[in-house]
């Protein structure tokens, strides 16, 4: 727990929080900040389980002491690290210009598929159900993005909020996405461009299954398709 | 299922397999596939957490201490009840009779429905993860599942065997069914036949959008859909 390095920002145990100044205390948070993006950096191409707190501390040219001070241990800074993540793939996912729904939805596509990218051997763990003892916190996070991202795309096409065919159909889409994503990682033997063009066309396909299903959806669809085409 | 009896069929721990005679050799396996069947059926309604090794050997009507004879412990029972009921799912998903490929799925997804409903609390927990400390095997044989239903999906449309946007399509879809069964248990807003045969239609639109991208594709589909509707 004790913090050995002798750099500037280094935090003291003994002091309060409230007794620091605030630029003080925006260092600390930076320094945080760059020990996690060391640990993503390492989680994105080894398995959580061969990443060793050393080899964080050194890629973020830190002291084991000063990530035990910060993380408490790696189960601690693998929930930091995942929490950033999933925070990050919000924040990409979000619409970043006006637009048609489905075209949001493209641009969105993109910036998923560069995170899936950046996070690699992170995202393919986690998806497959991610090393052990940690399923509830760590399901609870995928959970919580896969929400995020459904609320995101309900209100990024104006659709209605509980419709349950609507709700399975969009639902079982964001899995097809995930698992597309699993596979071009593992595979990559579909080009990027044609990938995320397809989910796009996937999401019409199912929506229009749907639409055969449920008048509300009909009228959804119909609005989207018009919206996008005439 | 419940057996109560202790008697006849319970081995002796002293005594080697290689001594039983085949007579008692079956009935140990009988006994086994009982407590199994008992852990299935508490597994199905509650978390595997909240079920213990009391509750199965009650159910069973046999001894707490016959159940750690045959297992060993909680851990052991669970990934044997697992594995027996990924071997109940695949059977269940094997084609019964012969028939077109569209109409096979269809009654495949009825088939995999009612083995949702039989096993609705132990197929949810699995499929969000599942109970900490399990990942590797049960990830394993979730995985072999899907394996072998893309494996027989293949086979029943005698499709491409090697083509990555058939794999990519298909495997999404199987996400896809696999999310619609989680969200059904969750809500069942959705009748069943409905959502069966929006799940069967989604194959379809998935196809088609996938014969946009892809020739052997195109001709895949073109063929299932000359079986099914000319």
């Amino acid at each position: 727990m004790a913090a050995t390095s002798r750099s500037a920002d280094t935090p003291r145990p003994g002091r309060r929080d409230s007794e620091r100044p605030a630029r003080r205390r925006l260092s600390v948070d930076r320094r945080r900040e760059e020990l996690i993006s060391a640990a993503l950096q390492l989680f994105s191409t080894k398995d959580a389980e061969s990443v060793s707190i050393d080899d964080v501390a050194a890629l973020a040219g830190a002291s084991r002491a000063l990530v035990y001070h910060y993380f408490g241990g790696k189960q601690e800074l693998y929930m930091a690290a995942l929490h950033s993540a999933a925070e990050e793939l919000q924040e990409r996912l979000r619409p970043k210009a006006p637009g048609r729904p489905l075209d949001q939805l493209a641009a969105g596509l993109t910036r998923y598929f560069d995170f899936v990218e950046a996070h690699q051997a992170g995202f393919a763990a986690l998806l497959r159900g991610g090393p052990s003892n940690r399923a509830g916190e760590v399901g609870e996070t995928i959970e919580n993005v896969r929400q995020s991202l459904f609320t995101m795309i309900l209100e990024n096409m104006s659709a209605p909020t509980s419709n349950p065919v609507l709700r399975t159909t969009l639902r079982s889409w964001i899995a097809a996405v995930e698992t597309a994503g699993l596979d071009w990682l593992e595979h990559r033997d579909v080009e990027r461009p044609r990938l995320e063009k397809m989910l796009v066309d996937y999401m019409i396909a199912l929506l229009g299954v749907a639409a055969n299903h449920d008048p509300e959806v009909h009228e959804l669809f119909d609005r989207l398709i018009h919206d996008q085409f005439d």
